[in-house]
């Protein structure tokens, strides 16, 4: 099993490679990826040997082939749905966003507490009252929630996206979601509290 | 000097106070915020160590002494002139959001290439066009600026605000930021990779 950290980094790479590909790059060396990500050529050499025997062509990696390796190594390129909890302007803004197209991941649910919100929302996704939220993430085998909810309702939010069976949390509120069961996963993308780290590190 | 790593969470730690404070909580234990933020109170104790000597209150810490401690080590209280560029969905959704007020962050600027959108766009925050980031961010001692372009401009985006004096980025984009000075910050915040890496945590 890989560490937690070196996958973390490898789905990083797998992003830069999807976007290098994107550019129309075949190669690239190790020098020019920790260029890119701010580390060492050794350190991305070292992540990319767990992935086993990678081509080494002349200069560096075929993009393509270095991608589609960490593809499958961390299976990523299973389809998932996924769904936004709060359709105010951040969760629709995410919700309809097109970065999503083609990233394997699926919104096909969206909730919000608001009859009214959900009444005048305009988006080709369905919509839920948040009551709903277990049931249809069970119903619809949802895998990855998204909250763009108030910090005070992000603590019930993530509860019902765990009773519905979501076992992946990408956190937009200022809460920190508690009592997480070991199998769940949560990433915290409070942006308020972003700007404070990058203000302290400034300090320094 | 305090670590990178030690004021990484030293601010996830202060924010977690202000929260708590708004809930009416006086005094919180070591293991109680260890609970909350997922690691040991051992740990949570080694980072306030740091601070120096902070009055333990019989169970636990004063929740504003605290937090006071935090903000005075790390100089948060500063005010400091933030800008976002790329007025789309997700940027505006951010230019507006009301989670900046008595952040110490205050939005003072928004930027578009687009001048229809400039015309067009609801908002009491000065917008200007994109060539102008440079002159307008030095102007305006702008400290941070939130990059919510498409991944084509985030590069160029970067460079004008760092040439404007900008230190700290927050980089929505799916683009990874290049040729950084020494001196400047960058956080990336990319929610599609985010999903990625919560995906492969998922598969382990």
């Amino acid at each position: 099993m890989l560490p937690k950290p070196v996958v973390t980094r490898l789905c990083t790479l797998y992003r830069l490679l999807i976007e290098l590909g994107g550019q129309g790059a075949a190669t690239v060396s190790s020098t020019e990826l920790g260029g890119m990500l701010g580390v060492s050529a050794h350190s991305i050499r070292k992540d990319i040997a767990h992935l086993g025997e990678i081509g080494n062509v002349g200069a560096g990696y075929a993009v393509e082939t270095l991608r589609d390796a960490i593809c499958a190594r961390l299976n990523l390129s299973r389809h998932r749905n996924c769904c936004i909890v709060g359709l105010g302007r951040l969760g629709s803004a995410v919700l309809d966003s097109d970065r999503f197209a083609s990233s394997g991941f699926e919104i096909v649910a969206g909730f919000d507490s608001s009859i009214n919100r959900l009444e005048t929302i305009r988006t080709d996704i369905s919509v839920y009252p948040a009551y709903q939220i277990a049931r249809i993430a069970s119903e619809k085998k949802i895998e990855l929630g998204i909250i763009a909810v108030p910090a005070a309702a992000a603590q019930q939010t993530a509860e019902r996206l765990i009773e519905g069976g979501v076992r992946g949390i990408l956190n937009f509120s200022s809460a920190i979601i508690r009592q997480i069961p070991p199998d769940v996963f949560v990433t915290n993308m409070d942006f308020v509290r972003e700007c404070t780290i990058l203000a302290a590190h400034m300090e320094l």
